[in-house]
């Protein structure tokens, strides 16, 4: 918490497992963030933060993390996840992320998202200077999964 | 997680929004912490700590909060969260946050959350010294959220 | 989260209470965590941290933790709760913590988070050095809870 974000970075993943909680593991691996500890946040890029590609984080560490999960046990279900951020003009003003999850398939979980980011800036009065959704979607097979996340970052995380 | 909490802030909200997530977001913003990454937490006042109004929070910081909030689409539905804290009088023990959403009135979800302080304290063998809830209701319209949160701060989280 | 986990120490509880919060809050206090701030993580042991016992934890300090719960106020029903971890050969690599929560007893809890944490390792191809689950049920009166937990903690967490 002491902590300062440097860094935000998205990634999504999907997958099948034997179990709803394998599954979601599987996604988190298949998202390149299944060996870290994840602790949710509800969901505002700090100002100054770069936003980076998913780099190579310490197994273990405790990394803020905005995501958005759905699994499915019914098989042919489509399921997507979606989380996006943007950011203001003002560099010294936050980003805001919004997640979302669902029965859809990615391009809805993109809208969806989408619509949502320009309400949050709407409503803060402020510009959108850059915005980015990542969308994944999972046809389930028999216990799948469908993940995005918005990883917080600092130098010390990574390995 | 290192950091030690020195004070801890009650509030509340509640808006509408275009979608669950967006009401969410504005009854963040309603309740003055719609620009700081909250990371949810069960549910503790730390001993020594300064209960205060709340201050203004670095945007995007990391604070930990226990929180209550319920979403409806359901016009018409009213709908309210509480929080409460409850302090020992001792002290060096520490405090007891409780946590209520529901389909309810403002003055139904605060009793129930005076109860549950109570139940902690008996549980616990502790005097309480002070208690305070904090509790909003909402009408929906379309989509809606009523929230209410404690914020756990250090002073180094405040502008 | 710039902390260092050098400890990890599992936990369980089960109680009755006057709401399903409560309950919650007296399976936390029986299972010795009743008096500290979790922090919800997913859900990872970080290389070279020592398994212990759960020791005594400061009152109201931050603690990552992933835990599993469930409350029921279905007189006569049985639900359990369970966590397990499974630490690789490699000492360097990650541990993986499973969580459970049902309508089950506890000898299933066992058996499907253990079932969860072979699943786990097989999908990251390392063999498990070490494997333990820490499972509880409850029978409900009134309003019950069952309670699993591993926290994740450091030196100065402690008393």
């Amino acid at each position: 918490m002491r902590k300062t974000i440097t860094m935000a970075a998205a990634t999504a993943g999907h997958a099948e497992g034997g179990t709803p909680l394998n599954a979601f593991d599987n996604a988190l691996l298949a998202a390149g963030i299944g060996n870290i500890n994840l602790i949710k946040v509800s969901s505002i890029v700090p100002p100054e933060v770069t936003l980076t590609d998913l780099p190579k984080i310490k197994p273990g560490a405790l990394i803020p993390t905005a995501y958005a999960a759905i699994t499915s046990e019914v098989p042919g279900e489509t399921v997507a996840a979606a989380v996006g951020y943007a950011l203001p003009d003002d560099p010294a003003k936050p980003g805001v992320i919004m997640e979302f999850h669902g029965v859809a398939d990615r391009e809805t979980a993109e809208q969806v998202t989408e619509r949502m980011l320009e309400e949050a800036f709407r409503v803060r009065g402020e510009v959108v200077r850059e915005m980015r959704v990542v969308a994944v979607e999972h046809t389930v097979r028999h216990v799948g999964c469908a993940l995005a996340a918005v990883t917080l970052l600092t130098d010390e995380d990574l390995v």
